[in-house]
């Protein structure tokens, strides 16, 4: 047997030839939780001028000492700038974000004055420029305010939209292609073949690639043969990666290769140096590229977080695809670990500090989908890591950060 | 001024009257983020029989010492059970996955065999049950798999797939109407009027509201005109809650109530001891619950986590309409806070050891929408919490976990 491939260098093989999808426009509608692909830049100056920060009178600093009255000429809500100049002891009413008036360079509170016959009488003395949001204080025009290579968030929207920006050049979702291939496999509800399983790769493989930003594509299930497997090659046209479930055991390799050699596949068989999950094939057929996860539901989903999820991230022009790791005291100890990296389904909880506790199922089966279902986390295990006390720290991946 | 409310006590009565929304029945491949409205039932047993956990060969145990010697009468790749029965002195080929063949009880691995004309020499000798996944060992139909009131993961797709589940039942998507309203705004692209600003809660808040799985509506900006408002209020028809900006501070009150009141209104106005934010309208209008967010952008983002949030998690079926907090160390020291609860602005980083560190921007002026799009969380700082030295710990919002 070939020596085993660790994860970070299946990874990098992985990752090193993919490229950022091409950009595009989207309405900035359309555009939250898409990858920038251009910086976005402010295309005016926020606030545009002096407002007002708070509800109350705008009227000269000077004149504002407790118990002067000032005359009122006139008001500025929002949206209608007092249109006048401030002349000696006047003054005007004034709101949250309303445009200062000339002739004005303070702001009375409106809980510190009282109005009488058309006139306010100032209770606390006034300082200059106290209260006012000054021109720019925000952003100025030109200043780039998000950068390129940013999932944009609601809040960077609102800021886009603050900016001024109706459009936004984002890079293209990248669109994946699911196979799933095998003689035993039925779709859901539809009627299974002797000793076989429902298909749930390529769905559950969709929603990840929607939680991580992608557009997935279902393709038909290929049976074990050589022309349906070339077939479904050829659906690969337009796509910017094609993910194959099952195919990379012992047995099935051949069938695999024949079938996508016809649409000249380069194809490497891996075993990587992790449980669950051990098999991987990476290539590309017709340009596109091609990672094989195994077969295995939870290997699949597992492998799928580490090599699928960073594969989505390059091509949708995130400039960081490493996976978000965090540390967690252990619930209970675990033993030494064996060559191959584990990933062990776990719960997470709260100790009475507050701080993240990590407790591995007793049961780790591969086949168990049911408790990668309920897992919160996957409690990292590098190749013969030591054995662990429970209290004792280990990374995690945590699953619900990823949306997966 | 009224007393000011505390947060709880107003997400208390926000929640208070809200109901999940009525179920729907949705294609398995469209369930992903959606919030089940009825438990998923396991409806076959997986696996459906015994089956090897591993490539090799299916044999007697009785059988399978060493250097036994065994006639090889089939195979049984996935999917294709081998149909006879294993007699004396037979075994099959088998691969991970297939069903065990009548007559086995035992699996050599393939690495522990060697084949010679026709039969297989075992290397290593085997043990009874060992390498076999036994039928049910990852569910039994009739078991429930997902509760009620879960948000489908991507693992939980694979699972309610293998339980053969070709549709779910799950809570319609909340459908949030948006009004933003004020002379002084437009949208983003569109001439503004002097003094404006450009019009940004409604698209950051159609974000979050499709970060929480929600269905946005953004209607048409209100002017400052009580007919447009009343207008607005009649497109709530069919939304299960419409969010309003602005309109709720000083001076603006009684335009929007007045509006509304048109439509049956019955609405109060509060303000909570928070900062940013303060103003807070919530109420009904025909029927559908209305909550009113200031109209500062930082403001209505923060008060949207606060409130909106845990709304749209109650009206989606959730069980748990909790914010999620974490606990990080200070890295600057912060005052002692007053009277309302203050939600700081921060970046995340990790300390030497792993452990999470938030320091709090040195600006924290509500006006500041860039640093609110820079912030990695929010810093919970309670009414009155004494001043905190760096390091010492606080509990944070994290924002990327709320996808906002």
């Amino acid at each position: 047997m070939s020596a085993l491939l660790s994860i970070e260098e299946a990874r990098a093989r992985i990752l090193d030839p993919l490229k950022p999808t091409p950009a595009e426009t989207v309405a900035l509608a359309c555009a939250f939780g898409r990858v920038t692909a251009a910086p976005i830049a402010a295309r005016r100056t926020q606030p545009p001028c002096d407002v007002s920060a708070m509800d109350g009178y705008a009227l000269a600093a000077a004149e504002g000492a407790a118990g002067a009255r000032l005359r009122l000429i006139g008001s500025a809500p929002a949206g209608h700038p007092f249109a006048g100049k401030l002349g000696p002891g006047e003054a005007i009413r004034i709101f949250t974000g309303s445009v200062m008036p000339e002739g004005a360079d303070a702001i009375l509170l409106q809980e510190d004055a009282r109005e009488e016959d058309g006139a306010v009488i100032v209770g606390e003395s006034v300082a200059a420029g106290r209260h006012i949001r000054r021109a720019g204080q925000d952003f100025r025009e030109g200043e780039v305010l998000i950068p390129s290579g940013r999932r944009l968030s609601a809040r960077d929207i609102g800021l886009a939209a603050a900016a001024d920006h109706p459009w936004i050049t984002v890079h293209r979702a990248p669109r994946v292609a699911l196979l799933a291939t095998g003689d035993e496999i039925a779709l859901p509800g539809e009627k299974l073949p002797p000793g076989g399983i429902v298909s749930s790769n390529a769905h559950a493989l969709a929603a990840l690639a929607l939680a991580a930003g992608a557009e997935p594509t279902v393709l038909p299930v290929a049976p074990d043969d050589i022309a349906a497997i070339a077939d479904a090659a050829e659906a690969t046209r337009g796509m910017d990666i094609l993910i194959t479930t099952g195919g990379a055991s012992v047995g099935e390799h051949d069938l695999v290769r024949a079938g996508l050699s016809r649409r000249g596949f380069a194809l490497d068989f891996w075993k990587i140096a992790m449980r669950p999950g051990k098999p991987l094939m990476a290539g590309r057929v017709g340009g596109v590229p091609v990672l094989g996860l195994p077969g295995n539901p939870v290997s699949a989903m597992v492998c799928a977080m580490l090599f699928l999820l960073p594969a989505l991230a390059r091509l949708s022009g995130l400039a960081d695809a490493a996976l978000p790791t965090e540390e967690a005291r252990l619930g209970t100890g675990v033993p030494a670990n064996d060559g191959r990296a584990d990933h062990l389904r776990a719960r997470l909880s709260r100790d009475p500090e507050g701080r993240l506790v990590a407790t591995p199922f007793p049961r780790q089966d591969s086949s168990l989908m049911r408790l990668l279902a309920e897992a919160d986390a996957l409690i990292l295990r590098p190749p013969h890591a030591p054995a662990r006390a429970g209290g004792e720290i280990v990374p995690v991946i945590r699953l619900d950060a990823l949306g997966v």
